[in-house]
């Protein structure tokens, strides 16, 4: 945390923008900006220096994303050094951002006081599990489980996390969230052939919630859980007392909801 | 042809196999084995070989995908040189294809006189547009279009080609079939959101019809050509008088249908 100030900050020069944002998750090392390694933070800060030259502050997002997972509709908030059309700093950015998988979708000029994380009321999730023998080809962001799922069992079991509950059983270990006590609006288990969808909404998320909902879902699937054992996982307050972590490639931030949504959707 | 024989030709040695097939097209030349470059049916044989030693005849087809078409529902006739069960048949030849984007779906005994090719009456094709500016970053087996599409007009003129027809006007110029007539039983053109999917649905197609139909189809969306140019275009009997081939990647081979589907969807 930041000392406290006397006065207020200065606004920062340049134009700050509203950014929603696809990405492929696959080869970055997440979000974040690291010291060594491709960061969908760093492709972008890159792309935007290109544009407008250095960069008055550091890019934030709605949610800072794990190494592998991909967004579909990923919020941020980029500082350009120079005033732009809103048509070419889209543009612009998809040019210099190739040949990295990430793009921008829409650039709107930021109402003060915007802020990707903290004025978000919602986010949504979707998780892909691909049930069937023959790996992924056509459609690889996915969790490939060969052995038969039972989607209506997993559909039972994720009724019982719906609500405001603790979820310290879901949460990573090294989870920063001050408290775990989170209220999820949906959890919603849907199968289409051999694809199964986990869609996953609430106002935020814990460190790895989603990813260990799925993993604990699974082990329904496969009849070698049946779905009071998540109440009961759910009750123990305990990381251990719940599933493992589903891997990261099934994982998309689909949306970001604002009550006044900056992107018009 | 093969010139007329006067005795019926001996069953080929070891096992025939009906293959469904998903595939990713880009990294291929096609289905077709060529004498150098990466081909579906080079690596399909290659691994077939590994699994069950030479061949004893070449893999055929329901449809020999151009460079850069996908599947989702290719069908192929496999003759291995030993007996093997289904499920290893399947999972073998996947563990050996890899790391190429193709996978066995299923692998089924098939009956006697069962050609994937011959014994086809009717194909499934999907051609997807994703229509935006920012690049497909998340799915890219579109064809990017930046300019927007008007996809009720495209609907409109995609309602004239169905039916009975001479499609020379929409066939390449290097086709090979013998008539230029055929009945198109569907094509439909829906928006979901940036993304315009046209599926056209056959007994059987004429070379680059469904790009030759797509790229006509564009020039519509994009207000260059009125619904009922595509009439005239069509009564031309001239590939002059019809639109370019939209790119490959766009386009896939969806389903194959046989009286009895020996996959058993």
């Amino acid at each position: 945390m930041a000392a406290p100030i006397a006065v207020p900050p200065a606004p920062l020069p340049g134009t700050p923008w509203a950014l929603l944002l696809e990405y492929d998750g696959t080869p970055f090392l997440g979000w974040q900006r690291q010291a060594e390694g491709l960061t969908v933070q760093g492709v972008l800060e890159e792309a935007a220096t290109r544009l407008a030259g250095p960069l008055p502050a550091s890019c934030a997002v709605a949610g800072r994303t794990d190494t592998g997972v991909h967004a579909a509709g990923q919020a941020a908030l980029l500082h350009l050094a120079r005033d732009l059309p809103a048509g070419k700093v889209r543009d612009a950015l998809n040019f210099h951002l190739r040949p990295h998988p990430v793009c921008v979708l829409q650039a709107v000029p930021a109402s003060l006081g915007w802020h990707p994380r903290f004025s978000a009321t919602g986010r949504a999730y979707a998780y892909r599990i691909l049930n069937r023998r023959a790996p992924p080809v056509l459609d690889r962001h996915t969790w490939h489980v060969d052995r038969p799922l039972d989607a209506a069992a997993m559909a039972d079991a994720a009724a019982v996390l719906i609500g405001h509950h603790d979820f310290t059983s879901f949460r990573a270990t090294a989870c920063q969230a001050k408290s775990p006590l989170r209220t999820l609006h949906r959890l919603h288990v849907e199968r289409d052939g051999d694809c199964i969808t986990i869609r996953a909404e609430a106002p935020s998320f814990l460190h790895h919630q989603v990813r260990n909902m799925v993993g604990t879902l699974k082990l329904v699937g496969e009849g070698r859980w049946r779905p009071e054992q998540v109440t009961d996982a759910l009750a123990a307050r305990d990381r251990r007392a719940a599933g493992p972590t589903a891997p990261p490639g099934g994982l998309t931030l689909m949306r970001v909801e604002y009550p006044a949504d900056p992107f018009g959707r």
